[in-house]
């Protein structure tokens, strides 16, 4: 879109406009060709734009004319309020984590890596194929591409053990990104009114995800090491839930990391109480000092429901995830996800199948881990020096986030306002706690852009929390 | 993905797997180097790749060994029936419309254009220019690109009349495509156990958002110059509802199109009663004989959400839409969307404004217009002439769909099936009604391929016809 001849008598019509009465005539397109010395085409284009931005008017056969713009009368939306009523769920605030921010700022707060750490070249060479593709004029099968389907499949068959049945691509519906996969698994497996466990602190996209389902969510206290699996068991026992919803792998934003022994113990308590396990394995391509297994990959029983994304590695462009599922509740998660959103756009589902199956993929994680290594350890350092009244409980082995406990006493929202005034944006914890917090959090990002600022960052938070707690 | 050396060794491994017995150790790399005269690290590719496929297992330092499959147990979900529940919400089953077919038939059920009707060039060059641009790897706002929410706004204040208040840029939301966008203004403006008007018959698509939701439908009938606004009123009094969803052009399936008279009385109730209309602009692309004026364009007292897509016009993998709404019901129809979505593809919508914006745009429109009437003409000449006895009460002036009343006493499902196994798909139209159906219709679509076959799907309906009412 560049700046034609149209464009400059656009910009010289709208000078002329602003300084007419409403209703004024405009010169005759003749008199406009000949003043600005330009074609007929060109001002014809022109008055087109005008018109479609309600500027002017052309009545044809007379002329065109000022728009009568009046001083812009209030509107009064008040009767909206009656027909809406009171909202049937209230949705809480839009995250932090989806703040966009100036450039001259030190952002911790986001939830999506910098484009640093994404493999762009693949993500555009990805695209540029798709685009020539058939998938650029066809719809996508319900379901999904069937390669891509079959790719989620097999990921998860590479974890299965002997003795257990890996899932097949048949098991797979493809979703427009892991918040519409939350949603649709939350509506179909758990139901309006219904209670749900979660884990607290827990995603606040999946307490969100809650909020507009209308689930009732039942939080357990979770740590640096997950949850106690007996509070689950409990929990399953006096509300007569049939679903828990987790992030055993590098939680959101604990960073906590279920170890083996709690993924059988959590496994077996779903079985016995005919529940299901939702897990959100959201962090699988950011691993650090540690591999990741699927709960999902140990069961072939239809209890662990599977939801992986691929847009916060692959692309933010990219919104495509999958959900494995089996038996009733993957027939349950189509017809909802058909009845939310038809299908998924073709081209998004061949552009990440296309960058994961590329042998470059195994070289950007790996390479990416690295990466996420060298920014947490400085995040982690920088904080030790400079802010060490904050607590880390715990050194996350992966995902994108510290968990910073604040001192007691410390105001959490004037501390997130003085930080900001000093160009650091954090995240405060609140957000990511199903029920009253439990301390004064904040989250720390370390997957965003110029990491070269992370001591500064620590400085500042650091003098924030000397002035609060004085 | 072209066919690689590993490619080739896993071709072979897995026909010598097939023969093996379960636990058989595969030959050693070494062998298979020797063999097949590759490298050691194509075999280790193929090794990898098997054990992805769940085929072999690699045991470190004893070898590789075929997977012990057993004879597949068959699985018991049963216990997902307790945990799940009868449904909350019955789902429709999905429509024929959306049923994929093989090339050697006549297809006349689907609701999505050919890609002969599609500007294929621009959105290839649009999604090239947008794999290039920044929006391929980061995130896009949550309202959507504000260029896109202003050329929303634009279309539809070149239809507003002096004296009306043309929509602003951030009166815009933009959302996953059309099936999203009423999922999101049901839950929103109407809600779970509430009522909602609705044309009878309607948009399939709409209907089944509306089971998701969990809306109550308050059918009201509709004929070729559309609803009986008497009947809207009555019914409006009658249940308290706040909210009609309508296609006011060009309806789907109908092809009905209000008259400027109706459209002023429709609107002139929803404000009477203090309700919304929920403007389906679906067509707008699609005009043949008569240009859409859209209601929204003439009303500035927020009673009208306009939802209009461009999946359909522009490609089937562009999932755009944009809902122009005013007052409150912006803000919660921004926030569901958010919580159900979070944000649309970057990436699909540069592509999307890309093409509407390019000169040959308005030529492309143009030229569909005289070839959706060369193709509707061809399918109206054929059925007068091969299928006399099915009814038209109703040539549409735009759209994609002629609505065929078959003679009563024909039986729907046999004339379907009868008409697929001569080769000729055609939906019945019991899908499109949110009630009892009042007769037996077919939709027959007019922007499949091969338009050249319409007269032989003519001669097969009327064959058909014939021998069923024999």
């Amino acid at each position: 879109m560049s700046y034609s001849s149209s464009d400059r008598i656009v910009a010289i019509l709208r000078e002329w406009i602003a300084n007419a009465a409403p209703g004024a005539k405009l010169p005759s397109t003749r008199a406009l060709v000949a003043e600005h010395e330009v074609s007929p085409v060109t001002v014809q284009q022109a008055l087109r734009t005008l018109v479609a931005q309600g500027v002017i008017e052309s009545r044809p056969g007379v002329g065109t004319f000022v728009r009568g713009i009046r001083a812009p009368k209030p509107h009064d939306f008040g009767w909206q309020t009656a027909a809406l009523g009171a909202p049937q769920q209230r949705l809480p605030q839009l995250s932090s984590a989806l703040r966009t921010t100036a450039n001259d700022v030190i952002g911790l707060h986001s939830g999506y890596p910098d484009k640093s750490l994404l493999p762009e070249r693949q993500v555009r060479a990805a695209l540029a194929r798709a685009a020539r593709s058939e998938l650029a004029v066809v719809r996508a099968p319900a379901a999904g591409l069937p390669d891509l389907q079959s790719w989620f499949a097999a990921e998860l068959a590479s974890d299965t053990p002997g003795g257990v049945t890996p899932p097949l691509a048949s098991d797979v519906v493809i979703l427009p990104g892991s918040q519409a996969g939350l949603s649709t698994l939350f509506r179909t497996l758990v139901g309006a009114g219904q209670p749900m466990l979660i884990e607290s602190p827990s995603y606040w996209g999946a307490i969100l995800a809650a909020a507009q389902v209308g689930v009732q969510l039942v939080p357990i206290p979770s740590g640096p090491d997950g949850p106690d699996p007996d509070e689950i068991d409990r929990a399953f026992a006096r509300t007569g839930a049939r679903a828990l919803y987790a992030q055993p792998h590098f939680a959101n934003p604990t960073g906590a990391h279920w170890s083996p022994a709690l993924a059988e113990r959590v496994l077996d308590i779903v079985r016995a109480r005919g529940a299901f396990l939702i897990e959100d394995d959201w962090a699988h391509d950011f691993s650090i000092d540690e591999d990741i297994t699927p709960i999902a990959a140990l069961d072939d029983s239809g209890h662990v429901v599977y939801v992986r994304s691929l847009t916060k590695s692959v692309s933010p462009a990219l919104r495509v995830a999958g959900v494995v599922a089996r038996g009733p509740a993957r027939e349950r998660i189509l017809a909802d996800t058909q009845a939310q959103a038809m299908y998924v756009s073709g081209v998004l589902q061949a552009a990440a199948l296309d960058v994961v199956t590329q042998p470059a993929w195994r070289t950007h994680v790996r390479g990416l881990r690295g990466q996420l290594a060298a920014r947490r350890n400085l995040l982690v350092d920088a904080l030790r020096t400079y802010a060490p009244t904050a607590y880390l409980a715990h050194i996350p082995r992966g995902g994108l986030n510290l968990w910073l406990r604040l001192p007691d006493g410390a105001d959490l929202a004037a501390v997130a306002r003085e930080c900001e005034q000093r160009g650091v944006i954090v995240a405060p914890g609140n957000d990511w706690f199903p029920a009253e917090p439990t301390g004064q959090y904040l989250r720390l990002n370390y997957s965003g852009p110029n990491p070269g600022a992370y001591e500064r960052a620590a400085q500042v938070l650091g003098e924030v929390l000397a002035s609060v707690t004085d």
